[in-house]
């Protein structure tokens, strides 16, 4: 049985091999990609995904560019991590299409709302803010969604700051309302993804798969593993986004444990920080889940089996 | 020559009358209404709304609802102020008409984006949260706007606290956004609203208007005094709304001073408060007045004036 | 029947004004002063406190060295307004005495606990480091003094923010600890000594009184008068300081009212607003007073009196 | 050769069993003890840490009470942990001797500034009150001590609320200013403490020692176990405080990595959480440093040892 899953990204090195992930996945249906400011800015990122698609040979999906952005805070972009372009490595190829006229938080509210309830799995990687203003605008969806799989944060690493992850930090109010809300959520942050790292074994399985996706993934992770050795020291670039992804398409590829998660709004050192309250056991009405450990061979698998089926698209 | 104004309310005794005032001053063209939470509850404020309306006999305008809570934080109604129904008092008519199922949201983006530039004059009355969710989902709409003048805040004074006032510390998250953009914007605060006093020869004037609406108002004035003498020990009730939409029909009703304003996020005592930097000339770049002075009879008398005009709407 | 006070200050032109009015009027028993950091180092305005004390002939009266530095902040100085020294313009003779070995908290505990109950009046008019260090060592002292008068804070202007003031905000901890404690605790503030301008006619009437001190003084005046119009746009210097010992001499002086004042501490705009709630009547078991008006004439012919009576000390 | 150390404490059971270590263990000279409001009223602390000392038989070692409360928030004790007395489980003896009149911040920096520099080592077990208010009394001592080895706070761990731990939080302000001070300071937080479980094994091999005060010790133990079982959870109490003690007599009893530790103060979620930066290895001038592993068997063959030597005191 497939989940449909609708993708809110700010490609993004990661958040590219997320796209390619849920669309080689046969698991997952793909039903609208929404784009939020974050990695770069929303024009950016908005073109990105689209080039993105058209490489992994998307089509019959819609697109939407969402929050250009934070609610509050003042915008920053990632451009230590994904360069220039925010997708810098390969050379990008025209869209093959566009981007629809409607609003990223239309398209969500109206992709959840003319569904069947809990049958559509929110799945952001980028800053919360599109999924803030929809469950704003509109309330219902709150109920109405299967669950929210998100990439951020992170209960005991920090990487823009020393006790908060990029996708919440920037925008924190954002965060704040989605992690909040009564849907269930899982947390796919650092402390997770700094296990899926892009090991040479991991490189050279999808150098195997010698198609142009996967030679267009093989570019992007040669640029992340460039940033992340310079920028934060890593020897192999850990691969954020397809984490969220991979835990929709299959649980047992990480462990996962329910626990309270709160946003730090106020803090001087600790704004943005997602606060686990590990405690005590988590109280019968928490609906917050943190992953804690990854199955890194399976991960990565589900990553060149995904490319395997994609193939080469004409 | 008229102003087109989107009135953003919460009713509300006094919004009630900043509605009526919008309606039967002839400077005023009254382009959409649109209702956020606040008073009471959304669905209480949007039915108040309707209810003036057909008090007032307003027709070929749209009403519309919008946000239901802050962005951020718990909600909270003013109660002690407006009564259980936001509008206790007067016996309500069934309305007329009914609100469209558009958001509020996007019937004030489509207003002002479908209006000449530098038409639209948005008057907020309530929490900032539909102006705010606004401008973060359509950004266009900051320098499409005429300007922004708004009832909240208080440089000098609170209510709600003893630095901050309702409308602002109810979604200050909101707040901080709508001060914070680029377009003109007049706050006038409770420093300016206490002056606005609902004193026995006011409401002796109004009451010789003798028509359904002047009785209507005498009713909510009746009702305002007794809430803020209990709540707030005022001798007569300040009737804050209004005066926003009496700044728009005439400026000389009041003083403005330009000077910078921003908005407490994170205040322990201060949350919500609208800071003024009184130190010194505002700088050349600073887009954002506050109402300091009100001539006390003129303002009345755009009151009186209105509630003639409008008569008894058949 | 004369008030016994100590008086902490860190002269600074207005502190050393201060320490001039305590010594020459003859309802003040100067019975010690402490130094604070503050407008300059602690080296700096202990030194300063010794030459104004050489100037005015101050002898047998207990000087102390405090708090070299804030509770909790990163220290710094007011050089804008004070200058390198911390009292610069008249050249300083060289102090005829030294400051004790004991530090000013243990002087301030040592002299409130050897005096007889109700007795000590605390006059600060620096930071109010050396104040909260003490009254956390010797909690008695808190029942102890009679009164605490102080300059600094405003409830409606600030001066080194938007909404606070210098004293508060360079050690707003400290100023925190000493507005929630026990006693009886007067704000003479910035909407206070704001009006205490040294106006022609005041500078006037000191050079009448052709004494060395006087000259004194009116090098200080000449200096701070520059100060201010460079730094904050004043006409005419406010002299803060001696608006405190002015309303232990009389306080007929100035107008007080009974208002709950506390000490904001998180507010990113508002750190260090001495916030005040004027929405009703102060409870009964308020302690803390606000000034609001002053009487110009008859403060300043207290500086000229004491002046006159000062003389010329040989 | 041995280790002077002053250990400032709110015994508190772990408290004592930190003391009868010190005590006992023939590496460490107990110079001075000083008590600090926490686990108890000061009144309550400094009565219990003369009853511990009069089990153990130590003599001719000032102690001192100090700050009866923290600097800046509302007082909290630790009833839920250590009962109505502080050091419920025992019957006390009464005390052979009294505390100094001397205040506790006093003692602390005579016995610093009257020692070798470079000779003593701070051992707080308690809320960083005294410590704090000692080292802005008399700023040289930050370079005049050895070292400051402490318990409390927490990198991964809290327990008095979800990121923060019971001494810092009580007053994060004296801690903010303790953690950065100029001296070597090591955090010794939860993430070791909750290592140091007084297990079965553990206890019988402190019944073994078959002493008066090894029977005050199973006394402890019993009570904390009930403590710790009911109001967080834990199968075996942490014994949190001797492991400070247990660092300065040998550093081998447990890991320590250099890493930047700064305090939360404003954070609505994390204050006084001790923030660690493990992002990078630590720069240069990094002079804090957090306890990380503890080797369990060694840690308590020490407390048994110092038992052992303390034997039953006449």
């Amino acid at each position: 049985m497939t989940t449909k899953i609708i993708l809110d990204c700010d490609p993004g090195h990661d958040d590219a091999i997320a796209l390619l992930l849920a669309h080689g996945n046969p698991n997952i249906e793909l039903v609208a990609v929404t784009t939020v400011h974050g990695n770069q800015t929303i024009e950016k990122v908005t073109r990105n995904a689209l080039a993105v698609a058209t490489v992994a040979g998307i089509t019959g999906v819609p697109f939407a560019a969402g929050a250009h952005r934070p609610l509050v805070r003042t915008p920053e972009v990632a451009e230590s991590i994904h360069g220039d372009s925010g997708l810098d490595g390969p050379v990008l190829p025209e869209p093959a299409f566009e981007a629809e006229d409607r609003h990223a938080v239309d398209l969500i509210i109206d992709t959840i709302m003319s569904s069947e309830p809990g049958t559509i799995t929110l799945v952001p990687t980028g800053a919360l803010t599109n999924i803030a203003l929809a469950v704003r605008k509109e309330p219902r969806i709150a109920e109405r969604v299967k669950e929210v799989v998100l990439m951020g944060g992170g209960y005991h690493v920090g990487n823009w700051s020393a006790a908060a992850e990029f996708n919440i930090v920037i925008d924190p109010e954002a965060a704040h309302i989605v992690f909040n809300e009564k849907w269930k959520l899982t947390m796919v942050g650092l402390d997770l993804t700094h296990q899926a790292l892009a090991t040479p074994d991991v490189v050279a399985a999808i150098a195997a798969v010698d198609t142009k996706p996967a030679r267009f993934v093989l570019e992007l992770l040669e640029f992340f593993a460039e940033s992340y050795k310079d920028a934060q020291g890593f020897d192999h670039p850990p691969v954020h986004d397809p984490c969220a992804v991979a835990l929709v398409i299959d649980p047992s590829v990480m462990s996962v444990v329910r626990v309270p998660l709160d946003i730090e709004l106020t803090g001087s050192l600790t704004l943005g920080m997602t606060v686990a309250d590990f405690r005590s056991a988590a109280p019968e009405d928490c609906t917050t889940y943190a992953a804690t450990d990854l199955d890194h061979a399976k991960f990565w698998s589900l990553i060149v089996d995904a490319l395997e089926r994609i193939g080469d698209p004409v």
